[in-house]
C-alpha cells in the first residue's frame, strides 16, 4: 500500500509543477481525503493553497479536516472570507470545535465570524466542556425522533434531515424536553415490516450513555465494548445534548496508548508527532525523567560505597554487578508490563492484588531457579574455566546465583504490584514501568547481593 | 461504570443462589451481550450453564460471541445437539470461524454437524486463509447489490435479506461475475430523492479493498484511516468475497498494541489474558529473554574484568557504574519507544533515518549537556562534600560526566536506529526497545567510561 501512495504522491508534484491542472484536478477527485491530507503533508507552504483550490468544495472540506493543523492554519490565513465560509458551512461541528481548539486567536476570530449563529452557539457549547471529557469530544449533529412518530415518518425525517449529520444510522428517540428515551437504528427501521409501527414500540430502552463530564477514555472503551457506531451523551438532567462517533473513539484510543507507551518509556506525553516535534520538544520530554532517575541512582552508588569492603575483599563480585541489575530491572519491567496492560483493557482491578500477587511469585519461583541455574553454569564455564579467571570460587559463584534469584523474585512483585498501588491512589498505572522499576530493583538486586557476599565470603 | 457494575454483578449471583430464576431473567433482559459475558467470565463452572439457559435465545447468542473461550466451550460441552444448533444458527459467519479455530477437535465436529450446509461452507471458506490474514477475520455475510438495481429496489433487497447481514449500512455493486464494481451506503440511498436513480449513478467507484492475503493489521489500519464502516474484501481476481467490518478491526488494533508492549517489554506475546494465564505460561513467555539477555551480559562482566587495573586503582569509579547504566539504558529506551510508536502509526519509513538520527543527537546533546552539569554539580555537593568520601576528585567526577554525556549520545542514536532497521529488515521494530537496547548501550557505557578513566586518571 504504502509503496503505491509514493508514486501517486510523485505523480501529483511532477504535475503540479507541470502546471497540468485539468489533468492534476483528475486524479485528486477520485482520492480518499484521508489520502490527499497525507499528501499536503508532505508539500512546500507555497504548493499547499494552489493544490487545494483545485478540489471540488466538499472533497475540500473533508481533506481538509483531514489535516495537521499546520496546513489548516496555513490555508486559512490564504483563504478569502468567502472561501473560509464555503468550508466552514461543509464542517461537522464536533470537528469545527477541534479546529477553533488548535488555532490561534486571530484565525479562531475569522472562523468564529464566518460560521453560521446555530454553529457559532454549539462550538461554543462544546468549546465549554473540560477537555478530555466526552462533552469536548461529541458533536451536536445527531438525528433525534420522537416515540410517537410512526416508523415512515421516521425514515421521512432521516431523509430531510440526514445530509447535515454525522451519522444517521443510530437515531435518539427524545421527549419533548429533550429527555433520552430510546434509541432506533436505521436498520431496525428498514427491517420492520409494518410502516405504521410506532417508533416507541421498536425502540430500545436499555441505553447505554455518557455524560458531558465522563473521561474520553472511559467513552473511547465503552464504545469499544460494545461496539456502538455511536454512543449518546446526556447533560446532568438525563438530555441528551450531543452523540460521539467511533471514529472519534478510535482516535482516542490510538492517542491514550501512545500516552501509555511514552510514560512507559519515561517520556511527558506530548501530542505532537515525531517528525513535527523539535530536538528542543523532545529534550524537554524527556529531561524530566532523565534527570530524576539519574539523581535517584545516587542511592545505588551509597549502597555499593558501604560495601566496599566487601568489594575489596573480592574484586570479582563488581564483574557481576551489571548483569544482576540489568535481568532485575528486565524482570520487573516484564512484569509491570503485563499489569499495566492488564489494567487498561479493565482485565484487572485492584482487588486482584492477591491472585496478582501470588501468580508472579510462582512465576518469579520458576523464573529465578532457572536463571540461577543457568547462571552458575555460566559463570564456571565460562568466566573461570574459558576464560581462566581463577579469582572465581565455587563461592562467590553461588551468592552471584543466590543473589539473581532473590532479585528476580522481589523485582517480580514489585513490577507487578506498583501499578496497581498507582492505579488505587488515582494516578496513572503507566508511569510504574520500566525506568521507574528499574531504579527501585537496581537499588534492592544490590543490598542483596552485598548482604549475601559478607555473610557468605567474610 | 466499574463500580456499579460490580453491584450489578454481585446482585446476580445473589439472585442465582436464592434461586430467584424470574427476577434474574428479568435484570439479564436488559443487559448488554458484553456486560452479560464479562458476568460469565466472574462465575464458578456449575453455574454458567445455568445462567445460559436463562437468557432468551438471540440474547444468548450475542452473549455467547463475546464469551472467552473457556467458557464457550464449557457451554458447548454442555448443549444438547437442539441447543446448540439455535445457538450456532444465530451466529455470524465470522463469529462461528473464530469460535472452530478455537475450539479442540471434538467440539469443532459438533460444532460442524449443527450447522446449515451453506453455514459450514462459508466457515471451511473462512478457516483456509492464512492466519491473521484478512480472509481470515472477514465474513461472508453482506449486502450486495446490481449497478442496474434502482434505489427503490434496492432499499426492498436490504430490508428483505438484511436480517442475517452483519452490516447493512454498507452495500456492494458487483457484477454477474461477482467483480466488485463500487459501493453504496444506505445513506446515500436514503438521501437519493429519486427512488427510480439506478445504483450504478449513485454509486462510489473509487473504491478501496483489501485482498483476502493482506495481514489484519493493515486492513485494521486502512479501516481507522479512512473511518469505514467496512472494508470489502477481493480474492485475485478482484471477485468480492467478503468484508471485515470496524468492530473487528477495533479488536484487531488492541491485539496488536498488547503484543507490541509485550515485546517492548521483553515478553513472547500470548493470546491468554492474565488472570487465564498459569504461573507456567507466564514463565514460558518470559524466560527466553531474560535467559539470553542475562547470558548477554556476559560482556559486561567481561569488560570490567579487563578494566580491573583502573578499577583497583581508583575504588570510588565503581559506585557510579549502576548510575551511568541507567541513565544510558532510560536514554536509549525513550528513543526506542518514541520511534517503534511512530513507525507503529505510520508516522516514520525507513527513509526518514537520515532526519532522525540528526533529531536525536541534537536531542540527546541537549539530555547529555544537561545531565553532565547536574551531575558533576551532584557529586561534588552530594557524594564529596556532604558524605565527605575523600576519594572523589575532580578528575574522578569530570570523568563521570564525560562518560555520562557520551553514553547518551550513542544511547540515543543506538535505541532510534535499530527500530528502524527491524522494519527495514522485516522484523517487528517493537523487539528492539528497552530490554534489547539497555543490554547494547549497558556495554558501551562500561566502555566509554573505563577508556575516559584510563586515559585521564592513570
Amino acid at each position: 500500500m504504502v509503496e503505491r501512495f509514493e508514486i501517486v504522491e510523485k505523480a501529483i508534484l511532477k504535475m503540479l509543477e507541470d502546471k497540468k491542472y485539468a489533468a492534476l484536478r483528475d486524479v485528486l477527485v477520485v482520492m480518499n481525503p484521508s489520502d490527499i491530507a497525507v499528501l499536503f503533508s508532505g508539500m512546500e507552504e507555497k504548493q499547499i493553497p494552489l493544490l487545494f483550490r483545485l478540489l471540488p468544495k466538499e472533497l475540500a472540506a473533508e481533506s481538509f479536516v483531514e489535516m495537521e493543523s499546520e496546513a489548516q492554519e496555513l490555508l486559512i490565513r490564504s483563504f478569502s472570507d468567502n472561501e473560509l465560509k464555503e468550508i466552514v458551512d461543509e464542517l461537522y461541528v464536533d470537528d469545527a470545535a477541534d479546529l477553533v481548539e488548535e488555532m490561534p486567536a486571530n484565525v479562531v476570530k475569522r472562523i468564529l465570524k464566518q460560521a453560521d449563529p446555530e454553529m457559532r452557539r454549539s462550538i461554543n457549547q462544546i468549546l465549554r466542556y473540560p477537555e478530555y471529557s466526552a462533552g469536548s469530544i461529541m458533536t451536536t449533529e445527531y438525528v433525534s425522533l420522537r416515540p410517537n412518530m410512526t416508523v415512515e415518518e421516521a425514515i421521512l425525517r432521516i431523509r430531510r434531515q440526514g445530509v447535515d449529520k454525522e451519522t444517521i444510522y443510530t437515531c435518539y428517540v427524545t421527549a419533548s424536553d429533550r429527555k433520552l428515551l430510546g434509541l432506533v437504528t436505521v436498520k431496525d427501521l428498514l427491517l420492520t415490516e409494518n410502516d405504521e409501527t410506532p417508533i416507541r414500540d421498536i425502540m430500545l430502552t436499555n441505553l447505554i450513555y455518557a455524560n458531558t463530564q465522563t473521561d474520553q477514555e472511559d467513552v473511547a472503551k465503552m464504545l469499544t465494548k460494545y461496539n456502538f457506531l455511536a454512543l449518546p451523551v446526556v447533560d446532568g438532567e438525563g438530555r441528551m445534548v450531543g452523540i460521539v462517533t467511533f471514529d472519534d473513539a478510535m482516535d482516542v484510543i490510538e492517542e491514550e496508548t501512545t500516552e501509555d507507551m511514552e510514560l512507559m518509556g519515561g517520556i511527558i506525553p506530548s501530542e505532537k508527532t515525531y517528525l513535527r516535534s523539535t530536538a528542543w520538544d523532545l529534550f524537554k520530554s524527556r529531561i524530566p525523567w532523565l534527570m530524576l532517575l539519574m539523581l535517584s541512582a545516587t542511592f545505588t552508588g551509597l549502597i555499593i560505597t558501604s560495601f566496599e569492603d566487601a568489594l575489596a575483599a573480592q574484586v570479582a563480585l563488581t564483574a557481576f554487578i551489571p548483569m544482576l541489575m540489568g535481568t532485575g530491572g528486565n524482570s520487573g519491567s516484564q512484569s509491570s508490563v503485563t499489569v499495566i496492560r492488564a489494567l487498561s483493557l479493565d482485565e484487572l482491578r485492584f482487588g486482584d492484588i492477591g491472585r496478582v500477587i501470588w501468580k508472579e511469585l510462582r512465576t518469579a519461583l520458576l523464573c529465578g531457579i532457572a536463571l540461577a541455574v543457568a547462571c552458575f553454569a555460566k559463570i564456571w564455564l565460562v568466566d573461570r574455566m574459558l576464560m581462566g579467571n581463577e579469582q572465581i570460587t565455587w563461592m562467590i559463584d553461588l551468592v552471584v546465583c543466590l543473589a539473581l534469584c532473590v532479585t528476580v523474585i522481589i523485582a517480580k512483585v514489585v513490577g507487578s504490584v506498583l501499578p496497581l498501588v498507582a492505579k488505587v491512589l488515582g494516578a496513572d498505572p503507566a508511569v510504574m514501568a520500566s525506568p521507574f522499576i528499574t531504579t527501585i530493583v537496581d537499588a534492592v538486586s544490590l543490598l542483596v547481593y552485598f548482604l549475601f557476599a559478607r555473610s557468605l565470603l567474610l
